[in-house]
């Protein structure tokens, strides 16, 4: 389990730990499913982006956690204790971070369509930018601040045009993409031009995602080249001196024993070299640098754990495990077909000698969690635990068949502590006009 | 408009309507993102169901709506009205369903995998059948009556075989299915062997499930051929008379003018023709014939509407037009690349001449609507329509993002009631302890 992620273990019964507690014991005192969550890989996770991000850029350099990935009041406390900033998407996300009293100054409001409630909540809150992704938002921040009679900072988000060889759904540094402005036909220029024109919007720099689950730091190499040339340019044409270079997040996991290590210390050395020698050779000031990892962050700190119901044979084709969970708490296999790693955690000391489909309760064929893979055998009480499930799953959870959410524990310390409740039945109706 | 359902029509100031209700009036009144149900139409596909199964088959047969298409309060009080039974495949919608004041012994309890609460609360509940999925199941439910003293009636879930070639995710009927018990190597007769002998599970019938969006009625026709030969060979072997046969769900819905019409009376007459002429060469009685429609009961009712936020030309490339809402309340083009018509609500008669990607708002370029569709050319502010989104939209809808859940609102009789509430800020953040 280690060569996953160092907070997985198996004890002397045989169970599987993670930051060292009993993954079993938890099923039974919470119920199943249930995410699960190591607050102590969390908090290490932030302290790498930190450390090297404070070692290799200028000041005012920061990782600032994109909580899409999981959004929940407690993940905004732990942040903040760790001193990172957060990328939020939405109201919704604000208003979390809001309810876990995150000093929003330090965070960067993102989006390919903010609605003018969302820039005007946003900029009444004080959140430090707002990463304008086109024309119609630019106008939309200007108007709207200067309505409230505020300055807003904002970054504008420029699509450098890299394809990172990654899943076309998560590739968005590529020219044709929902977000931001290309570099292409002058149109970068054009909203660059437009901003600095502004007077209730102040520019302090430019942004940019190349995609998700990267493993190697060329991508980040390129779309920072690409940045930089764009950053240059800039300066020769308008004057204007960047202060700003958010290179976005993208950063792989590890989600299975056969993916590589990504030594996120040593990627961004090499990222810094590179920023660092272009600086020198356009001549121009190097910017801070924002990161903004999510999955990176929590999605090796989490564990799902379900009950199994029932193992179904059927000849010549599959051997089903069926769980008490499935799309509901983790659709990323029915959206991307994504690898997952997982095992009995009663008896994870056993050999996976056994190959099967696990599939979730609903009553949809494609809610799958793993197709074909090497397992132990399990039947109907034995806990199933999925690894690396803190990113994106409980973020995109549903109450699809009308299941209800479940809950989030914490463990630190040994210690395990409910931060989310599972959901009621009562909650399931609590919005309807009755 | 009236090519695609015919609740929608387009009225004197070029707005899209539904059930004679202008849409563009519905999106200032309740905001978007906003579910719209024609609560007209839906009663008049329930009525098409109840009708030509009362017309062709046994006395008893009855349809049952597939609730897990759409579940909330109040629909459940529509179908119950309507005098359908219904299909529930998890505690959470028999919650709701009793909510609603439903006599659930007129419901199927479906699902791969109960749960033992879920088998002992359907059963406290006296749901009218359990639909059996597997040998643990079967064992579960009669220890579980047992222990309560009631006897519960059941089915048993048997996969014929039958590809009715339409996308992988959603053919259940064939052998590779996580779902029931095929009838090759026997499997199928040792489950109604071993149900025959259970002392307080109550063998009834059987129940299979081909499919979904089928245009044609022979997957039907097949599937039905392969269980009634299974039920007379039941009945040689083992002198048991099969009382019903649950033929599922899965007939199509017209979610694009160029899809074909589907005929249900006409299919359901062939249907029954065919049973007719089986039985008689069987010489079996004629089962109850219980049938599950769910997306075309309710698809064809429901409009989305939303508000433009960008739209954004990426030369060489896409036309992006971005939404307020996206994958957190209708994930269906990101899971499954479904197919959608969509307009410009406030100028519905104008020709659609623009190639557009509708996108929604989330931070994934995943996100999408519909990919390089004719659209009228939409601007920040304009009401955007996704039509026949009844079903799969607000029964799968997610928190992604954070965004809080849309409202749903009823129209009947050409007024309009709100029927399930937005989430709030504060709902999301309903079950944090802290």
């Amino acid at each position: 389990m280690k060569n996953i992620q160092d907070c997985y273990g198996i004890n002397e019964n045989g169970h599987l730990t993670l930051g060292g507690v009993d993954t079993v014991d938890m099923a039974k005192k919470y119920g199943t499913p249930l995410y699960l969550l190591d607050e102590d890989k969390i908090r290490r996770q932030c302290a790498i982006y930190k450390n090297a991000l404070k070692k290799y850029f200028p000041e005012g350099s920061m990782p600032f956690y994109a909580s899409k990935a999981l959004s929940f009041v407690d993940i905004y406390k732990i942040v903040k204790d760790e001193g990172l900033g957060i990328d939020i998407v939405s109201s919704g996300e604000l208003y979390t971070a809001l309810a876990a009293g995150f000093d929003v100054t330090n965070a960067c409001f993102h989006g390919n369509n903010k609605t003018d409630f969302d820039i005007e909540y946003g900029i009444k809150s004080g959140v430090g930018y707002i990463v304008v992704d086109s024309q119609e938002e630019l106008c939309a921040v200007d108007e709207i601040a200067g309505k409230l009679g505020k300055e807003q900072k904002i970054l504008l988000r420029i699509t450098p045009g890299i394809d990172p060889h990654t899943l076309k759904a998560i590739s968005t540094g590529r020219v044709d993409s929902k977000f931001g402005t290309p570099i292409i036909e002058g149109k970068a220029e054009q909203i660059t031009k437009a901003a600095l024109e502004k007077k209730n919007a102040r520019l302090c720099g430019f942004h940019c995602h190349v995609g998700s689950q990267i493993f190697e730091p060329d991508p980040f190499i390129e779309a920072s080249g690409v940045m930089l040339r764009f950053i240059s340019d800039i300066k020769d044409k308008f004057g204007y001196e960047t202060d700003v270079l958010n290179l976005g997040g993208g950063f792989a996991v590890k989600y299975l024993a056969e993916h590589a290590e990504v030594n996120i210390p040593e990627y961004i050395e090499s990222i810094a070299r590179n920023i660092s020698s272009l600086c020198e050779k356009y001549s121009i000031k190097m910017p801070k640098i924002f990161m903004e990892p999510g999955r990176s962050i929590v999605a090796g700190a989490g564990v799902t754990l379900y009950t199994v119901g029932t193992r179904k044979e059927i000849p010549g084709f599959k051997n089903y495990i069926s769980i008490d969970g499935g799309m509901p708490d983790n659709p990323r296999y029915a959206l991307y077909q994504s690898p997952y790693t997982v095992l009995c955690a009663n008896r994870a000391n056993e050999a996976p000698d056994y190959k099967a489909t696990v599939c979730g309760r609903c009553c949809e064929s494609g809610d799958l969690i793993a197709e074909d893979i090497q397992v132990q055998k399990m039947d109907r009480g034995d806990t199933l635990a999925v690894l690396v499930t803190g990113a994106y799953n409980y973020s995109m959870a549903s109450n699809y068949n009308r299941i209800p959410r479940a809950p989030i524990v914490l463990i630190k310390n040994g210690n395990d502590r409910l931060s989310v409740r599972r959901e009621s039945f009562e909650d399931l109706i609590k919005n309807e006009v009755l």
